[in-house]
C-alpha cells in the first residue's frame, strides 16, 4: 500500500499566467558578502571595501551568485516550500543590473509568464516565472526567468 | 599622478572564439550540500538523504545554485583571477542536467562562443562563454552561457 501523498498549499493551478507576487525581506551584511565570496567568488571587489574601490563597482559588492542564492531563499520562503514543487530544469536571462552593497535589504517581485501542462507527464505542469530582485530604494538589482515544475492538483484536467 | 595599472596574465585578446579550456577539481560533501541549502535553498531534497529519497531525485543532491557557485569558484581559480576581468552583466540558459551528489568531484570545460570589442568602451571586450560542469564520470551535470567583460591588451586595435 502506498503512503498517503502529502498535500500542499500551492499546486501548478495556483500560478496562472500574469499572477504577480511580492515577498521577501533579506538584509545582507559585509561579513556575509565576504564569507560567500571567500568560498565561491574570490574576486577583489567581493572580498573587501578596498578591493571594491579599485574596481568599476566603486566599493564592496555581493557576488552575483550570492544575489541569486538570496533570491532563491526568498522564493523558497515566499512560495516554493509550501508548493508541490518538483524542482527546476533551468533558467534564462540572468541580468545583474546594479551592485548589491553591505546593508542593502532585498525583496522579490515575481510574475508568471507561462503555464502549461507537460504532455509527457500528466501530473506535472511547467511554469516560466520572471523574478525581479529589488533593493530598499525599489531599484532592480537583478532579474531572471526560471522554469519550475509543479504537481497538478487535477492531473489530466483539460487545458483551458 | 595615476598609480601604474596592474598587469594581468590574461586580457580579452587571450580568449579567441573556439578556445576550449578544462580546469577544476572540486569535491562536494554532504555537509557542504546541507550547509548551502540551509542558508539559501531549504528544499527537502537538498537538506537530507531521507528528503531526497522521497523526491524525484532519489537521494540528497546539491542545490542548483550551489553547483553554479562551485562552477564560479573553479572559473575564478581557472582563469578569472589572473584575468583583467571587469565583471559580468549576466548570463543565459542555465541547465541543470543531472543531480550533484555527496562525494561527486566536479570539473569544468569552457568554450569561447563569441568575442567582440565593445563599441562604447574601446578598452573593453565582451566574451560569451559556454561553461559545462562535469562529474567524475564525465557526465555533464550543468551547462550555462555567460557574458564577461575583460580589459583589452591593445585598446582600440582594429577588429580582425
Amino acid at each position: 500500500m502506498n503512503a498517503p501523498q502529502k498535500t500542499y498549499k500551492y499546486y501548478w493551478e495556483d500560478f496562472p499566467v500574469g499572477k504577480v507576487s511580492e515577498f521577501g525581506n533579506m538584509t545582507v551584511s559585509a561579513e556575509e558578502i565576504i564569507d560567500f565570496a571567500g568560498k565561491f567568488d574570490p574576486q577583489p571587489f567581493h572580498l573587501s571595501e578596498e578591493g571594491g574601490k579599485n574596481s568599476l563597482f566603486g566599493g564592496l559588492c555581493a557576488s552575483g551568485w550570492h544575489t541569486c542564492a538570496m533570491a532563491m531563499r526568498m522564493m523558497c520562503d515566499g512560495y516554493i516550500l509550501e508548493s508541490a514543487s518538483l524542482g527546476s530544469p533551468g533558467l534564462e536571462n540572468i541580468r545583474w543590473l546594479k551592485p548589491v552593497r553591505p546593508g542593502d535589504t532585498l525583496h522579490v517581485r515575481s510574475v508568471v509568464l507561462e503555464a502549461r501542462p507537460m504532455d509527457s507527464k500528466p501530473h506535472v505542469g511547467l511554469l516560466r516565472v520572471r523574478t525581479e530582485v529589488l533593493n530598499q530604494n525599489n531599484e532592480e538589482v537583478m532579474q531572471m526567468e526560471g522554469y519550475g515544475m509543479y504537481r497538478r492538483r487535477n492531473p489530466g484536467a483539460p487545458k483551458e
